[in-house]
Parts: C-alpha cells; structure tokens; sequence
C-alpha cells in the first residue's frame, strides 16, 4: 500500500508550504494541479472554472429548506465534481506515495490510513502572511482579508462535513495538528517527517 | 526567559509518558509531584487528600443555581487549592527550563508563552492504553474504563474553562495536538524535541 500524507489547512497558515516542502524531504510525490487537469480532462469543464467551483464547494443547507431549480442544479453539479474529484484523487493515491494538499483527500482516502495533517493559526498571523504573499496590486484591508479566509474556510468546512462523520478542523480526525501562529515553516519540516516515517514503519 | 514545555492530555493518551520522554530528550526539568509536595507543605494538607481533591478540579456550575452550604464551600476551598498550585507552577517555572504535565500549567503560565502541547487518542486505543499499564488486581470491563475516561477528563475540562478563555483541548489554544493512536510515544520524542527547540530558538 502506499503511503499518503494528506494536508487540511485554515487558508492562510502555510499548509500548502507545509505540503510541499514535506513532500520533497520525504521524497514523495506532490499531487496539487494534476487532479483538476484530470476532473477537466473527464468533464471537458474549463480548469480555472473547476477550480473556482470546486473551492466554492457545496454549502451545508438544511435538507427542508426549499430551494429553487438552480440552486439544485448548482449543488447537483457540485456534488457530481467532488465525486469525480474523490475518485481521481484514489487513482493518483495508488501509483505513488504522495502528499495531497486539500482537495477533501483525507476523506476521499480515509480507509487508506492515510497520515492526516492540520495546519492552522491565529487569525492575525494568517492575516499577515496572506498579505506578505500578495501581489502589490491586490491592497485589501485587515477586514477584507479576514472575511475572505472566513469565506474560504466556511466553504471548506461544509463541503467536508457533507463527506465525514467528523468535522472539519476537529483534531480527533487527524494525526497531527500543528499551529502556525508566530512558527517559520521551514523550521518544522525536517522534525514532521520524522514522525510521518515512524508512522509509516 | 525559562523554557516551558506544558502538556496537556486526555487521560489514557500517553501525555505523562510524552512529557517525561521530552523533559530528558530536552534536558529539562520534568515537574510533577514537587507541585503537589509544595501544596501540601504551605496549606498542612496531606498530599493524597490534595491529589484527590485537585483532580476533582471544580464543576463548572451555573452561577444561578442554589448551593448547599456544603457545596459552596468545596468550591471554595478548591478554589484556594487552585491559586495555590497556579503561584507554587509559577515558582518552579521560574528557576529552570521545564517540562510540566496537566495541573493547569497552560494556563497558569499563559504570559510566559510556553510551548503547549496536547496529546489525545481515540477511545479504544486510550482503553488499551491503560489496560496494558493496570495492576493485575484492578479488573475493570471496558464501559468502567470508558467512563473513568470521561469523568477524569470532564473534571479536567470543567476546571481548566473556568480559567481559560479556550476551551480545553480546544486545538488553538496549543502549538501542537498529537494523536497517539495506533503511536508508540518513543518513537515521537525525537522529532517533537527538535520542534521545540525550533520554537524557543
């Protein structure tokens, strides 16, 4: 079986670092846009649309509620992307050890045991690394800022939890959670892997 | 500054272990029953009857309720036995680099920002867990084990939130949660030290 090291991560606390970084100290392979080529390979969407339709996700919505025919054509649609998405992630799971960043992979892989990561941080540090990072064109505000990871994170959040029995971000669902608030990245890789090959031994 | 390492653990974990692991694998103080030695010595209480009583913590009653006289004052009294431990914690931490398991340590040292770790682990494994270390006199089914499991850690719980802004076991209130499930602690001490360092570097 192979060995697969999944990252769920708050946006803006390194996770997408901490995957690709841990995937080059473990000599694994990093698997990020190689599955939305695939879904739109399969579906003939367009990979910029996917990506934004996936990363929307589906919201939680009471199953009462009434609805109106679009927005169960937008959910239907949805859900038909994630299970397409769920299965490629199976298939790249299987040819090699692999660290997946997102992309639902821990619960898509769960009967894989696979070697599941949290990364987060307060919400002043996410703050401020998403600003480090940005264009200099994009100037938002603190405010701006924190509404967008809220966003980002609530669609996270319901889409995983249409999928697991356990939520989003719990720590009983993961093997690790590691808090980024205030930590360079790069300091903990060496240490994390460690820990994932003992894991794996 | 000292070097504070604080583990906080759901009983059954493995967090004493991680913790007495750590303290050598660092080269740190590990502090545990001089905490309760120097509790005894300033009220003139027995240790025993102290370890009981602080492990019972404080039940997180609402103010509203009524109270026996009785009831007030065991709330008070732990209340007093508390501060106390929260001041002698601030004593020893003070005189070296340490390594403190529970006693509230994460909280009462809050300000001198500690490296806060929390150790859990599913059910059945924590069931395992304290099995495997249980004298041969003490037979207990596993429901008995569960539920022992639950009220130590729901005295745990109740005590720490009276104190803390962050729920116990809350993971953003630590550095780092790990899940001993299916783990042999020994083979985490290593890589968790060398975060550590990383952190107070």
């Amino acid at each position: 079986m192979k060995k697969i090291v999944t990252v769920s991560r708050e946006f803006g606390s390194g996770g997408r670092e901490t995957g690709k970084r841990l995937a080059e100290a473990l000599g694994f392979n990093y698997v990020d846009s190689e599955i939305i080529q695939a879904v739109a390979e399969q579906t003939k969407l367009d990979e910029n649309y996917l990506r934004d339709k996936l990363e929307q996700g589906i919201a939680n919505y009471p199953v009462t509620i009434g609805r109106t025919f679009s927005q169960v054509k937008s959910i239907s649609n949805s859900a038909m992307l994630i299970a397409k998405q769920h299965n490629i992630i199976r298939d790249i799971a299987a040819k090699s050890d692999c660290v997946i960043v997102g992309r639902g992979a821990d619960v898509a892989l769960a009967d894989l045991k696979p070697f599941k990561i949290f990364v987060y941080a307060d919400m002043r540090s996410k703050i401020a690394r998403i600003r480090s990072r940005a264009q200099t064109d994009e100037i938002l505000t603190d405010k701006e800022i924190e509404r967008k990871i809220r966003h980002i994170d609530g669609a996270r959040k319901s889409t995983h939890d249409l999928y697991s029995p356990r939520a989003w971000g719990d720590k009983a669902g993961y093997n690790i959670c590691i808090n980024t608030t205030d930590t360079d990245v790069k300091s903990i890789i060496k240490p994390l892997s460690e820990i994932i090959v003992a894991y794996f031994k």
